[in-house]
């Protein structure tokens, strides 16, 4: 990897207006700003394997709110905020006056007194998760005008309806580690595919934030999916533009095999329709049990029609000299594994779970990074200084 | 707001004993003992205002024992305790072996071991919640007289059914604030009034808080609500004497209207009848659900004959030059927004958001100042040495 | 107690491995490296006497595993990496996706990116517990060597179907300190007998791990309990070697009188049937609520045979000058007090009832101790290095 005095060096020759707007979709940063998250990452995670302490706070909270279950996306949040030097404190709707009627607006200034980040996960309901950040947003840069709160704590979107920055931003630098340079990823092929999974109501996110984020780097990225299980036409209408304008291209093809074909990425994870994901959300609105149960039902058996959407030794034959890279934003549905049929053969996966983990390994980094780019102006000059005090992160 | 020098050389001039008791009752402290703790939340406030890092504790436990539901106490103690350098660590009865027996001496010394702080929350129970932490007290200073713990961990009544001190003083910290001065609150006229909510069984301690507390600073004090909802006799003759005492003034009027006349200050918050209290609280213990629920119905029909213990724009108009500062402790049961009918009319509560906000931005800086005061003899000298470190709380 | 330079001297002088295996079995330790676990705890009780401040990471996460309900083991825990520097953070299964059939290889190296220590509790599956926790140890193994994670967490068995390291060694500490020294302990008898009490399914890690560690130190460990009412086998095995080997004696006796004839030390409690553990294990596996009921009344019928072995002032008569040590893990069932009929006399339990409490503050700096020792090839070097800093724990 490269030395942490060159990074640094590139970090503060990126142009980044990321301290003055929340980070809640790659596709309103810049390149430049995209890059100096990556960097800042590369910075934090070398420094932590060379022992050198990370913590740029004496004190101060990170607040975190799951509107969803959570492993990874909760021990990558903790580990992020304990590196920078925060300790967490969990809003539990649950538990909380919240459930009682009380306003965002309030609850955003009530919890951030003393906090300098807040990580939100809010992934269930289509069309309002994404928004609910923003509107936490607004709240706070209120509340600071206001004079009520004596700083703005960065926003972190841990997974919306819309993107799921974190981990889209962790499995590129996970590509940039894997291919040596961000440039080496022009021209490669990754397909983002749909694949088989005896659960259902899995968010549009992860490929919605892939093809999102990848066509900004000249790639070609080609999405494959059964007929019905669309991702929302905005972010697809996102992926074209974007395309475009990095030279790459977006392409949308009818089976699992077409996308493999001579890729040198493949990305095969299951969703829920967008159609059925709008359903989804009424009825939770509504409360509705039966109506989910019902829609759940209908969803699995549509999602058994598809059962051949799975990606098997054979399938990777067809990626590129039948050596692509696999990823998976994990939990994988293993077949005989983790479940009697699912998205990925066991020797597939086997052959590719230490390059997963390697991928999942960088959530952290790039949670702290964009807490940093949203706190400095120029996150390099304290990274600088965090080297020059050289203080061990353990004794 | 003064120098921070200015108000550490008020500090170290104030009389107390706070660091030999625990501060259970604001009526149970000296006014040089309450004037001790705003002004040490005061300095710590302006610290953190100006970066510069509090934490006195390189490590420890502050523990929290929440007993009812809560989102602001929770956060403000959780920032409390983290801007003095200690960990939060969350008692919960339901998933701990308490609920299998175990006495509350016992488990006062097991949690506490290296706790340095033990916030509790106890409302439900009338006659019980003050008196358990009193308990808790007693086992902590047992466990230090006879070697168990290496050091005595400061209680902190986050509420108990008697009392809401960490409220009334934040409260108090805002008024001092608005007012600019403590000795402005001489000859104010503040109004504690019942106000109609559709919810039941909200604890008495927040308007005995105001009206035990206000009574102390020569404030002329007007509590009213309607026939049956009494407060815990034994706390309004504490204010009576309070008021005595101080030479302000402690009156009890029949409607909100005559409460509100001439108001510098009004407060207009829902409380359950001291008697229901009393019965609720039989019927806890019993777990006696169905009488819970008729409980419940009986005492919403009774709050609904008083929906015009309302503030409304008319209402306020009342007030001094109708610009009374109103008050809450949040949240408020506005009407139109958090409900049909509520506490307060929209347009009323919206003028004063931002200053019912500023309200409680004082909790954390007084729990923590509740710390410090018991841990140190003469905080003052511990946050001279914070000021001389000059360590800054961000880098 | 010893001067902390004189135990760091002999820290020094103690060939240990227990940096390079984790501490799951004391039987698996070597009588050095369970002096070194000792004298290390006693170092860190000593710093926080002395108010020198011991942590050694400035920042990293401790996570904790309970998967059974725990208030001294989890204050313990949470004090123990607290005073090291690490944060606490929680994998709560029923939360997490672990429930959605993630592999207990993934989840370990999903949450050690930043991890410094993992403690598990695991003692509800006979045969499993231990076995979870040397699976999750390789999986760490496995990420250290794959590169995927920076370094290795400690990991600290919090109570397992066979063992319970922290307890059994915060009892030994106790001893020491009560005897005041190791060596005092040969020859002395010691009574793990079982004790009635009106629950069940209480775990055998306690019993086991006493009779595992006292026969290590010479001591006449005389074992105890109703017919029906056998440890695991395997571990009485290993009992009657180490007493062999340490020149000490274990044996079995049909009577709690037997057992506590002329006894210096006397540890009553309750424990369920090896036999019943095991059915419980299927029962529980299987999601059997109907058996499970049924061998819990079968279970406490056949407790309920055996209130006679019920520690009595009578019956502490029989010990060594009528004046045994009694020891307890706690909570104890205490006749009259947590239950009706239980497994001590609240006489007896109230004469030793502080005893008991300075038996349960070692544990905290045993878990500390335990993570020190895997961390570092020796403790005693880094003990001194916090020695030379001579930091404050508190200002």
């Amino acid at each position: 990897m490269k030395s942490i005095n060159s990074l640094i060096k590139e970090i503060n020759e990126l142009e980044s207006q990321l301290d003055q707007k929340d980070f809640l979709l790659t596709w309103e940063q810049t390149p430049a700003e995209l890059e100096r998250v990556l960097k800042t990452a590369k910075v934090l995670k070398t420094m932590r394997a060379e022992n050198i302490a990370t913590n740029v706070f004496n004190n101060g909270l990170g607040i975190s709110l799951f509107r969803d279950n959570s492993t990874r996306t909760r021990f990558s949040y903790a580990s992020a905020i304990n590196m920078l030097g925060l300790a967490q404190q969990d809003l539990d709707e649950g538990k909380s006056q919240i459930a009682h009627g009380e306003t965002v607006r309030e609850t955003a200034n009530m919890i951030s007194f003393c906090a300098d980040a807040i990580g939100i996960r809010d992934d269930m309901y289509l069309g309002a998760g994404n928004a609910y950040m923003r509107e936490v947003g607004e709240a706070l840069d209120d509340g600071v005008k206001e004079g009520v709160l004596p700083s703005r704590p960065a926003l972190i979107n841990l997974q919306c309806d819309i993107d799921h920055p974190t981990q889209s931003m962790a499995d590129l630098a996970w590509l940039e580690e894997h291919f040596g340079d961000l440039k080496e990823l022009k021209g490669k092929k990754i397909a983002m595919t749909w694949a088989y999974s005896p659960s259902y109501g899995k968010p549009l996110s992860v490929p919605q934030g892939i093809i999102g984020l990848m066509t900004r780097f000249g790639m070609d990225v080609t999405l494959a999916h059964p007929e019905g299980y669309d991702l929302i036409p905005e972010v697809v209408e996102e992926a074209k533009k974007n395309a475009v304008a990095s030279g790459g291209s977006f392409t949308q093809v009818d089976t699992m095999a077409e996308a493999f074909e001579g890729a040198d990425i493949v990305y095969p994870k299951s969703w829920a329709p967008y159609q059925v994901m709008g359903k989804r959300t009424e009825l939770l609105r509504a409360n509705d049990e039966a109506g989910l149960k019902s829609l759940e039902q209908e969803c699995l058996a549509q999602n058994a029609k598809h059962k051949d959407w799975h990606c098997t030794e054979e399938m990777m034959k067809k990626t590129k000299k039948g050596e692509a890279l696999y990823m998976h934003c994990l939990p994988a549905d293993i077949t005989g594994v983790s479940c009697k049929e699912g998205e990925v053969e066991e020797a597939v996966f086997e052959k590719y779970r230490i390059a997963t983990y390697k991928e999942a390994s960088w959530k952290p980094y790039i949670i702290a990074s964009m807490i940093l780019n949203r706190k400095y102006a120029n996150p390099g000059t304290i990274l600088q200084q965090l080297l020059d005090d050289d203080k061990k992160r353990v004794k």
